[in-house]
């Protein structure tokens, strides 16, 4: 577990903080790879080793589908995030790919000014490492409630 | 006041949150040495240097007792938690042992998905760094809040 | 982007949330130049260009009065604030001056011990880097809600 791993995710985590705080959710699928694995689950469901998530994306197209429909329903111009993670923990590191799990807390801030806990939870990330920036090739972000607003589920 | 230190005490806030948040109760008093202080106070009584704690533990034994309890009267089960520890300050560094001081916010997760503020404070701990992973040799807990929940008032 | 920037930097922001957070509101001062900008606004305006804040002092004098005039409302002694901070976004570096980006999440604990989310947002930064600590030159501290206790809107 080298510091040197840990510097770079926390790098990345927080363009990809910043890249949906800010709102720049056409950027966002730029942090993956091109075939890479998204998808937000609940704690139960993946205790329960079921497979079914709210959200699962393949490919970084399937996520610029999502970016295009969220800003089509204009819903995501109606409230702004705000993401906090824990210092990554480092699962393994091989080659070219590292591992790790983070926690994540989010805040939502309603238009009219209301600032509520959107999601708890954590990420369990693969990062590939080919020199230059790290992408993603797979999250799966585990959220601790299962009480969970679909049509929101993005930004995570 | 080393980045090596921060990076150390970083590493073992992180195994100590994942242990708990995964809800690997029983792995918890591993973190601490054999004779240990674990205390559990609030910021008034700190403040009025008032002596008695929320909970008071000096043995790792005491804290394997806690945990049995905890999972006798199945309270643990019912919620989850989700800690967010600041990066630590470095109070001390002599010889073996690095006194540091760390904020924490802590986010409970009920069975029916509601998420609260659980609790925010700060750990004022002594670690012991013989080589190998640090222990804890006292955490003392403080609590911001007065309004306290002392059945559950264990993993801090 | 160096990691010395970051360390740098984490160490300032722990030192002035542990300043704010253990009541010591007359050493706040300290960590800002002489000649310097400490403004609180809020998202939207900030994206409209306006300039406007509710806050607005450019020198260490102004915010020593603002600190005299909280302690006389006595409105700070009734609560308490817990400031957790994410890792410091590097925006340049360039010779004695460096620019940066950290979000923010102050929870507010009230005298009755209820717990809030007091503000999200973001921190603006320049820090004078001249050997020795640095000092904020410029702090634009952004808020995500736009509802916003003004009184009370010092110490962030």
């Amino acid at each position: 577990m080298s510091q040197d791993a840990i510097s770079l995710i926390n790098r990345l985590h927080g363009a990809y903080s910043r890249c949906i705080d800010n709102g720049q959710l056409e950027s966002w699928p730029d942090f993956f790879e091109e075939n890479c694995i998204y998808k937000i689950t609940t704690a139960d469901n993946y205790a329960q080793g079921l497979e079914a998530g709210v959200i699962f994306a393949n490919s970084r197209g399937m996520l610029r589908d999502r970016v295009a429909s969220l800003r089509e329903a204009n819903i995501y111009e109606r409230h702004a995030y705000r993401h906090f993670l824990s210092q990554p923990w480092i699962v393994s590191e091989d080659g070219d790919e590292i591992k790790s799990e983070t926690s994540f807390f989010v805040a939502r801030i309603m238009r009219d000014g209301t600032t509520d806990v959107y999601a708890t939870g954590r990420y369990m990330d693969v990062f590939a490492v080919n020199g230059g920036a790290p992408k993603i090739r797979e999250r799966i972000v585990i959220c601790d409630s299962s009480r969970f607003d679909t049509l929101l589920a993005l930004p995570l």
